[in-house]
């Protein structure tokens, strides 16, 4: 039988200061820095979750409100929601603090696939990742559906066959 | 009347080495290295349609199948593809070479957008972006949906609104 | 009279991969990399308790004892120990994971204390730091032992008025 | 015989968006950052035309006149010119737009010469540069008066011995 | 018997720039970063005495009084004082220097001792240092207090052993 | 009457580790990386001379014969050789040391030019730098050659026009 592992052991705080070089002439972090941040932040929740060497397979959209300035400090928070066979679904939470003014604000929320592989970079299994609190529940629950829609927007499943999606669309 | 300008104005090609920083342990590209390369090009693109200084707005799903090794040449294509009133949709593709190799490999595609704004970070109007090849047109008709499925994932627009996205879903 | 703030509002969590440019020809990471993540992690936890610029006025002695590889997962815990007029003491604990082979070795523990800055650079007051759990008092009550300790070092001191050191070098 | 190439498949356009760290004081790109895009843009195009690794032989004299800024868009064109055995000359133009402002100039101009080696590091034989256009053909030719002055300048020719110099030179 | 080398053949000199990304909000260089530049020089420093890679083991208290700004030039002097069977201590001295403004300052001194390990990272023993000026003399016999102030601070020696403790702290 | 300073006063020593970042797949430090760390190494050079900010004008012919490893030890020494009114040019040695193995190679020799600026980037005049021992004199003797040739290769002077070129080329 497939091993387990609660979800909360893939909990990962990261913690950043924007520095000039991640900045626009408008002295705001760029969205691309942004993603780089997110990304190594998911990688390592995904391999404490399998204890592997983990690849990025696929970023979910993700949008940009607010201007995060010079000197402000990033945080991010990723937990693995749910594990298929050998690919995990991570979810980060972003906040950023301009902490002389008092200021916290949630700037960005994300969900990033990652793939376990070994040493020839062959993929590999996982172990299944199990929820326990409500709100971990609810991200496990939704992986699926987000799943197909990562799959029918690669042209990897026809719409049709997307059960989950219907629901999201509220079209049935 | 909105000034107009061709989608190919913004055409932007960018060229970058796999350096060791740029690596994991595997010693292939990062996604997020790479999420941060695609953002750079796009926004020159932004930057070209608009003359204006852009920023992040969002970023759609990407997905990533090849692994681009240390040392690979990897080229990105940046171009708009249509506009709305500050905001411009950027499609970018990606090339990956290993040159000694004679291996070259489409590795990603994806789609940016960024909003105009002004020296304060106000929104500001962009002109119009005119297709001229049927590849941009396809690009452009097909802005409104990816348009539609964007506001829908950020929870500002109701699915049974989204009229253009019935179409990719094939649902009616 | 001051204001007072719990020493465990200014806990900071920092999580850093090791990447290529941090090692060297061992690929190993090397200290003055470790002491710039330092630095920073302890930077964001005196600004969080003082909500002020602040700048680094002191490192203790660091030792390093284990070699941390290149890819192994650093997470960094910082936290205020006591506050004095302009200055804060911070501790940082830190730990190297290499998260494939599942080991995670506590590799550093260090103090550095930063003095809070207005915008033209001078020091203004902080709050009073107050430790509640055994461990925080512990951390608090050896904070004196180790400024007097700095200042005998900086020659800003004489060893005989030092008379919390007596007790570290259990003199008397 | 002697594989023969187009110049033009060695064609390589690099986009950059000068960053913080790329700059000086006075927020203008510093010289020695612009020679290190010079030198990427064009080692790439030496590989394209070898299919090798490439490592850099020399630069020959490059002037900067004008003053690129923070947050501007510089664009890089290189071009093999001609191949000699085991080296080719690399031709690479230059220019630095400020998007926002509109104005795009030609910044520099310079010529970088390059090695193919194998796994080893040892110079190995490339395929003879065919040139096509006007330009081409101009930039061909000039290759060689360009070599006997490298040779010159790094004391490997006599003056006497270089006929191509003197028309250089307008001699005779 | 144990090969004897000067300690000033392990002088180094390095100078750097203070860039963007190396500073604070207020344009002052970042303690952490001056650390880092610190380690190098002193790793060189030690290399060169044992022609050995080499390995921080640790850093004595430093002290950071003087604020050094963006574009500013640091120049570190650094030298072994003493060798111990394989590590030696190695002294630096820092200058800031704002050229236009022709002012210049000592910033920091402090103390790294390093290990010199084989290729698989075992320590190895090192050439005995030999001090020749009056100052070199000083530091070199100041080497055996310091070490056992690291030794006390690490937990690693009773105070009670560290007979030369007792004259730094004037206590008998 | 100008300002005069002995050109010993510009005298910088720049010592640098050769990192993972700075190399090509061979483990090789790149040309343009070399190029940076001369341009930054001179220009501090420049800086001392004129106590101004200055900007990189130009970059003589510089030639790279032998391949740099990572985790070699690169020491640049760079001095003014002449100064004109706004302009100055130095001169720059270069020697990569492999520690371990006791190798120590002159790599590299160069002459860059700098202009000194004011605070709006204008050319401002620059002390007269004056020359002592017999290789600063030779090479003070040989930087109106130097310029010569960079103005005719520039296309900035006729080669009639430039007689002490003549004397390199050994003409008449």
């Amino acid at each position: 039988m497939r091993k387990q592992k609660s979800v909360a052991d893939s909990f990962v705080i990261m913690t950043e200061l924007v520095l000039p070089n991640d900045t626009n002439t408008l002295n705001n972090l760029m969205g691309g820095r942004m993603m780089h941040l997110m990304d190594i932040a998911a990688a390592i929740s995904a391999q404490k979750h399998s204890n592997r060497i983990v690849v990025t397979a696929s970023v979910d959209n993700v949008s940009f409100r607010d201007s995060i300035r010079l000197g402000n400090v990033v945080t991010l928070q990723a937990q693995v929601t749910r594990a298929f066979s050998s690919s995990m679904e991570v979810h980060i939470d972003v906040w950023a603090e301009d902490i002389p003014s008092g200021t916290k604000l949630k700037t960005n929320e994300a969900f990033f696939t990652f793939v376990a592989v070994d040493q020839s970079g062959r993929p590999i299994d996982v172990p299944e990742a199990v929820p326990e609190t409500p709100e971990e529940i609810a991200l496990y629950d939704g992986a699926l559906r987000r799943r197909q829609l990562r799959l029918v927007l690669a042209g990897r499943m026809q719409p049709g066959e997307a059960s989950e999606l219907k629901a999201l669309f509220a079209l049935e």
